[in-house]
């Protein structure tokens, strides 16, 4: 982006704090916060990759109940008869994340992928198995992979209550839909925190060239972590005086759901090092995968041609045409930029909140942060 | 089998030294089946680890409900105030084990660990979870991480049905107790099918030399698996006709729940180890696990000295006394034979069911099986 | 031991099979002995697998040297022009292993697999670069990944005094053939101890029948680990006194090579399964990957439509077909029979040595162990 | 550079604190540059952690050899005897590290860590064995596992050339010591690249308060891989117009080893905790980890109390004290942080240098990256 374009969009009073229309829908890179090199699919979301779906279930009730679900599924069929190629990257273990070693084991996902609070992955493995059971053309199966995330919202919500219910989790996934993915305080990102501010959920996407095969890659976040925080290269956290063994409410455990979408043809075992690439987006916001951060990548590909159907023939060979090890540079960088985005979009779209015991969580402080972002590149 | 038959088989010289009543009750070894070199600690079971409990909650209703849960638990303290040390070993991951990822990343396990049927992890996370949150103790705690194990019990169980609620698993976990393990067709063995014969929960246990460290190693399987049966050395699979893509019922696939205790001051690297051996112990008995067939290792250590307690200023050192890398190969014995026996243990102790559709699935011909036995000692 | 002795006990009608002359030759499959129910291949050796050629190189020399190299070649050509997929399964990682972390990222190998003594890893290493720098074609490359396995042969060999040179591990390169495999004191099998007796070089094969794919899977082991001596179900440690810390020579540690090949269409992740199946064949010779027992499985496929061509533009997908996980089980099976198979061949056809120090290692009493395994299946 | 250059764009207060010299040991800290939150240990190198030592061994031969060693040493002493705890996390595995599966199964370290360029990893191995064979103390032992990892600096080095000697390898052991350690074109970082400029050797510690422990984390690496360039959160990469898919020379591929030390009681589960955070802080330098790079971390520590002997009886009990799993954050940041900054500190200690082929690598232009940073934190 050439420097006269950011003069011009930074020279308004658009930074002069919350200006006019500093409305919750505008998005950092919207507001001329620039993130990397490759650029972004139609709406910088996990659903310009063609096929995903994405729902949420917000649940805000009286003064305690701060929480919700978000569903993410890899195309509108049924997952389980046609399932997609996946993987799993464990940043840091301590979570509940279900579901991991069958995708391990068999490199496939063949249900909805759900995330919400720490103790209602009960409620979303039966909200998966009931809602896969129930669909049309799976009357005979016995067995499902729930793949449920969770990330632990209790500063804000009464998590001990769990809140959500198995038909809640259904709900959730039945909102599904592949147009614009709304962000922050919404589905599982209602009541979570993120570098001491408001977390929530983010999403961002990236588009390859042409020249480097032309696929997108999609992110979904679910923002509950903690650190050092950097935008963009700017050291926010040190400059708002919150960062770890700082301020008592950057505690920077938590943790960071990380849900990525391809529709490049890439087989599990390079879906996974995508997935682990995504860590590294992580840390550039200045995540450090603190002891209590339970952090984890669930990686897919959409391509048609790597589906994996559940009824042929155990003796029949799959076709498949994939992507080596040499084409997966750019797929890397697009993760790594992306999934940086996200965290990001999810801290500029929460917006304060009070919850639980009524404790208070702000929003980042965006006029400032915007602020010292444009006068870093004025600077240069 | 009438009992007769039994007596009659069992006249032989080799068997005179156990056989008196040739009851359900009878295990392998106390009918003369060897199983390796290392001496049982007094019950052959799990409960020889000091501390360890175990209970079940059967459910056999109607013509198509067979299923149940088995609790065990490292001690009968609070187990989240009070962590032990702890590893899992996926042999494949073919299954829905909950809870993984958190003690592979802190090393230690803070809950019971239960076992039950493949569409009812949720019902026992979320069992686990309200049985956590309800302790004494326990009342300001917002994450639990609960490991359940299960395998696929849809041959004789309705399992779509789903018939297994929270409060059966915290009933599971409440009839826990140090005696005597049940075998066979109880808890979450009540409805699984091995090598194509009735399997269901076996036990068995070692204790080694004092000159080697005097410690105990207890294991529990719940079976329901396959492969080209083997006891004690003897093929029984191939003289039953019944093995694998040979026989219609021995289908291999199903799952192996497999968990080791031990009093020995084993930290979690080791105890993965550990674990590991547990699926050399299944090989011996004929297992092979197949595509489909999840097998799992859980492995703890009840050494009073390597509690892991929750509530202790962070920056404090644990300190601990604990066996070297080059003290494990008797463990790593003890792990194979117990696992071994234990499976051996439940096919055994299993009886002939009916179940789902009228299902028949006939307990393992022990008479025939022990003439072999037998005979192989005889003829040696 | 005297031809006449093996005759006599060789008379029942259970061996009339094959047996004409009992030379060291002769197999344990051609003297009787069972091993589970699928057939063998052509040559029952990893050479079965169209394409693959093993080589030896054998020292012998004074007193004190007992040692060698063994090279396993995927196909005749430049492996690193043209890789295959492999994958690779640490049963016990007490070993020094070269190139794992590589083929467990990439998927592929790209070199002749190397096993040898401990201290010679760095010659092996030296050895198969040189060996890839100066291959028609690699003129330009700059990076190779030797994959270079070891047992240690300490107790008979020399090993401090590093005898193997990187000379000698091409030879064993180019002396690779596609015919039989020479088993027992040769190659890198020339100075090991199993199970207190000596070990060496074995190797078997499994041929799936075509319903089940007529698949070919080959195995080939460096045996020099200890354990719970069984064959072909008869505990054999245990008759001849020999065992886990009962017998002063059985000292269960050293470690075991295995070698999995097969020309099934299977990518890296299905490869990775069959190796770690390959150690539940090892568990039912009653070996129990002691502390020091460095045991390693490599798998690699043959598979012309799976070779990964290094010369491709990075971007063009590669085209592919391959089995699902459905129809892995058989190849799990082959995998078991063919590894337990293959050490205990290494055991029959091991002669006794005398080594450093002056000291001996005696070869397995096959008589005796053949009359065993003869009442055993007399007496069923 | 000129140094007058540097004084002119320096002279603005923001870097008054620390700047005198500007001579190419003038290390970005020291011109002002801002990593973290974290104090630096007193050399700002790995060696600030007690006991720790640094060899080099750098040769730069004719035209065309560009290459090195570089050994460090957890302590002084025989390190087979007196072994320390030790953990290796693969952030990409398309490199050719040796003796990975031994430090993970046994959680240890026996040995020198070498760092050498690619196809001297067999040389790198033998000097390891030969120095630790010819050590007083370990006249008997028989087995050694050697860490030796590298980069590839085949672009300015006759790599093919192997011009690494095993014997070289043991000068860079002899010459190790616990002062400072020289940066940039020396020992294994002689003939590096990283992102597009001079890579190398570089080095920096982190000390935490007394509040969390006292404990230093000391980092070491050697860098020679690409991405989208950042320092102290300026795009050094696109102001540069040198970054992935733009410039010819900026391959991104390559590699990137990291050593982390810290006398911090931490056992092995934890200290790849550690390593795993390091590629947190190689992300914060924009590194993507790309298909060709192999990026290794290597952990110990240090602590006295945590020395594993090696002539111990195997039954006797090891006494521990170490940090528990909540005292692990601020261990955590520090890696990152010192990660981030020794990686920087290779960029700007290296020196344009020539190579084989007459190619060129410039050094990165110290003067207006410097510039760029100012004028953000001034502009802020």
């Amino acid at each position: 982006m050439p420097k006269s374009q950011y003069l011009s969009l930074l020279a308004g009073a658009f930074f002069s704090l919350t200006i006019h229309s500093l409305s919750a829908q505008s998005r950092p890179r919207e507001l001329g916060v620039p993130f990397g090199i490759l650029p972004t699919g139609p709406l910088n979301a996990i659903t310009d990759v063609q096929g995903v779906q994405v729902g949420h279930l917000t649940k805000i009730e009286g003064s305690d109940i701060r929480t919700g679900v978000t569903a993410i599924l890899p195309h509108g069929g049924n997952l389980f008869q046609d399932k997609v190629p996946a993987a799993i990257f464990v940043g840091n273990g301590f979570g509940k994340l279900a579901g991991v070693t069958q995708v391990q084991e068999l490199g496939n996902l063949e249900s909805p992928i759900i995330l919400t609070n720490t103790l209602s992955v009960a409620a979303g493995i039966e909200g998966v198995v009931r809602y896969s059971l129930a669909q049309p053309g799976n009357e005979s199966i016995q067995s499902v992979n729930a793949v449920v995330g969770e990330t632990n919202d209790g500063y804000l919500n009464d998590i001990r209550g769990m809140h959500i219910s198995s038909e809640e989790v259904i709900q959730a996934i039945e909102a599904a839909n592949p147009g614009m993915v709304e962000e922050g305080n919404v589905g599982a990102g209602t009541g979570t925190v993120c570098f001491g501010w408001k977390g929530g959920i983010g999403t961002a996407s990236r588009k390859l060239p042409e020249s480097l095969g032309g696929y997108t890659v999609g992110v979904l976040v679910q923002t509950n972590f903690g650190g050092n925080l950097q935008i963009s290269g700017v050291p926010v956290g040190e400059k708002l005086e919150k960062y770890p063994f700082k301020d008592a409410l950057e505690k920077s455990d938590g943790s960071c759901m990380i849900v990525v979408a391809t529709d490049a043809p890439v087989l599990e075992r390079n879906l996974e090092r995508m997935a682990q690439r995504a860590m590294m987006g992580l840390a550039k916001t200045g995540g450090i995968a603190s002891n209590g951060s339970g952090d984890y990548v669930i990686a897919f590909s959409t391509s048609k041609g790597l589906r994996i159907p559940y009824s042929i023939p155990s003796q029949e060979l799959q076709k498949a045409e994939f992507l080596g090890n040499d084409a997966m540079t750019p797929l890397f960088l697009a993760v790594i930029e992306a999934t940086e985005e996200a965290i990001v979009n999810s801290l500029f779209a929460a917006e304060t909140m009070t919850g639980k015991d009524g404790r208070k969580v702000e929003a980042l402080p965006r006029g400032k942060v915007l602020e010292w972002i444009k006068n870093q590149h004025i600077g240069n």
